[in-house]
């Protein structure tokens, strides 16, 4: 089966936004088996988004065009598949009443442009409206005497991802004679290159390619960590979790604690879910990291509960004033120990983490470019834990990957704890 | 003149990468009055290659193609653009030997298949490689009787950028039969809404829609801050920069100092310039924002000879045991002086600026999401400065909208010394 993809809206076409709806369909699309074989951005004109309907369905068997779906006079995607269709649009009441009924809910007027979004080709079948005022479409259209599908979805990746997995990929599904059901499952990874996951997963990805399913795709994401994939097709919800769950326990066999989290757990929630779990309160003190770190932490809903702050400690006077450092080396182990002391100490925290290094341009201390020193203080009882590790040579690359180095090794001691 | 553009790659589709280069070139061509009306992604394969290069320029005077130049066996634009031109493709003896000579400066032995980027249509122009070891094609496609144009630059971004500047562009203007000089900037701003920089400048903008060149675009880029960009043509350089400042002129003379930098300058490196032109140091303390202010200002190469650090008082009891904050409330104007205070006394900085607020999901001493109180203590001899603001309800908007505002003030109050 093959379902392109057509995103709408001049400002793509100028640049203004990138385009990261298609390429978040082309990875759910191969995810399920369907090849998407042309993805095309187009301006907000009706005949040229007509003309390329028509186009990528002569061969394509299904069609998803984002954008274009708004309240406004340049939102023309219902117009142009109506052309396409050869029908007219009609104001579908339920519709209208639901996007009333939003505005009235928000005590807010109803600029009268909205009720086009209730307007629908005749025939088209409604994908109800839940996050945004737009509902999705699913058109049928014929070309050559061949049955064909347009999905018409909002441009609004949000609401775009709702309505694909609610509505869109299920349809596709069942159009494909392959009503199957797919589920996925991402193992984030931290501590090992793809190449030595591959190693490590040598035997797995054997079978793997003599089964045919679940499939495993490596997707290597910066501090997001390096992502193993598992996706898996069963007759039903049951079967496909029971495969899933088969590979993902053998997986996890070999990869033993390179796993951190699963599906959207990040390094960050995964530190302060342990931490929360074992009542500690965690602290940090950054120098080559800038704030970096302590920023990502507190990106998380509710990580007051148990990250009390940081010392940043960017100038070597700062380490000796705030947090009493004494080496005189500041990017060495020794220095990033008596950082992460002081700032448990400081901070009144459980636990702290420290971070010293070198991002660049210069050297320094006579450390190259690269070098970061971590340290973990505490719990109590618990001698400091100091590391030194070699990190990508330019700047921001260098403080991304000390930051989810660093609070790997505040996982791996919550995990040594806890054990 | 039209110009459409074709990103080569499986993984595009696959979504293994984000398409971003298309974008650059349609805001690139929309500058120099070129319009991008279809911009396709296809994977690597020759004949769909060839037959999108022939649909697109059906309609288009010209083609940019980007990526599919490498080595390997699945980079096959050459072969794509040598198809649909109807010749073969030879080897260019001089590309060649460059190609063996990067590796040889490298000191690294050149894999075999490193020659395949020698091959070149015949009929084709080359650009000279500078920064990879692929050269970019010029190829003349006759269709349907007319003669057009196809580029191919490699997929790399800065190398795509490099070479469409300095060989597709120029050609371009030179086809377009406008071999005009194309200049422009950008004025960054913050402090007012895109419909407030409109109004203000609603004179200039009348007068420059009906002179045609400049042309004026706004920019809305999150925490960049909102972008007015000027692009001039002109017979040639000294022409085209002479319009550029006598409109760059007219802006400046209706925004003020709502501009803070010009181009490639941020928020930050405009703080850290005013702050090392004066001899001043800063310092910080963080509660709303959690590090990222530092870890912004710490992104900057250079940083640390003004930025001394920063107090991430996250937790109530870190601001009154660090920073010696006494208020009750602690989302509010006193305990932001309070923090201010307390950083610059704790970490010896000249200034020192404070960020306490409410990013959600709940609001905070009855304080809403969105409120930011923001104050700047120092240099010695001024009062400290306090604001309330409001900024987005949405946690990750309402962090980053919180890093410029309190920038931008710092900016004013050194702004208001220097005069």
């Amino acid at each position: 089966m093959r379902c392109d993809v057509l995103a709408v809206g001049t400002e793509l076409l100028l640049g203004q936004i990138i385009d990261s709806n298609s390429a978040w369909l082309g990875e759910q699309l191969a995810a399920r088996g369907i090849d998407s074989l042309l993805q095309v951005k187009v301006g907000d004109n009706t005949a040229r988004i007509a003309a390329e309907i028509e186009r990528l369905l002569r061969s394509a068997d299904a069609l998803i065009i984002c954008g274009g779906l708004g309240p406004t006079h340049d939102d023309v995607t219902r117009e142009a598949i109506a052309a396409v269709m050869g029908v007219e649009l009609r104001v579908d009441d339920e519709v209208a009443d639901r996007i009333l009924e939003m505005f009235a809910s928000r005590g807010r007027r109803m600029p009268q442009n909205n009720l086009r979004q209730a307007q629908v080709p005749v025939g088209a079948q409604i994908i109800a409206q839940r996050r945004g005022t737009a509902p999705g479409l699913i058109c049928p259209v014929e070309v050559d005497g061949v049955s064909k599908v347009v999905f018409a979805v909002p441009g609004v990746p949000h609401e775009l991802h709702e309505m694909c997995e609610r509505a869109v990929f299920p349809a596709l599904a069942e159009r494909s004679g392959d009503p199957a059901v797919i589920v996925s499952r991402v193992l984030r990874t931290w501590g090992e290159s793809e190449s030595g996951l591959s190693e490590r997963l040598a035997g797995v990805i054997a079978d793997l390619d003599e089964v045919g399913n679940p499939t495993l795709a490596f997707l290597a994401s910066g501090w997001e960590g390096l992502k193993v994939r598992l996706t898996a097709k069963g007759a039903d919800t049951e079967a496909a979790m029971g495969l899933l769950e088969e590979y993902e326990e053998r997986i996890r066999f070999e990869l033993g604690d390179l796993v951190f989290g699963v599906d959207d757990e990040t390094m960050e929630s995964v530190v302060l879910d342990l931490c929360r779990r074992s009542g500690f309160t965690l602290g940090a003190a950054e120098s080559v990291t800038g704030g970096l770190l302590s920023g990502r932490l507190t990106a998380v809903p509710g990580a007051s509960d148990v990250f009390v702050g940081s010392v940043v400690s960017y100038a070597t006077e700062a380490k000796r004033s705030v947090l009493s450092v004494e080496s005189d080396l500041v990017v060495s182990e020794h220095a990033a120990a008596e950082m992460a002391e002081g700032a448990r100490r400081v901070l009144n925290s459980d636990l702290a983490v420290a971070l010293t290094g070198v991002a660049g341009p210069d050297e320094q201390d006579g450390m190259p470019v690269g070098t970061l020193c971590v340290a973990v203080s505490g719990p109590d009882g618990l001698e400091t834990v100091v590391r030194t590790l070699r990190m990508p040579g330019q700047r921001e690359p260098m403080r991304q990957m000390s930051v989810i180095t660093a609070l790997d090794i505040v996982r791996r001691r919550l995990e040594s704890i806890g054990d």
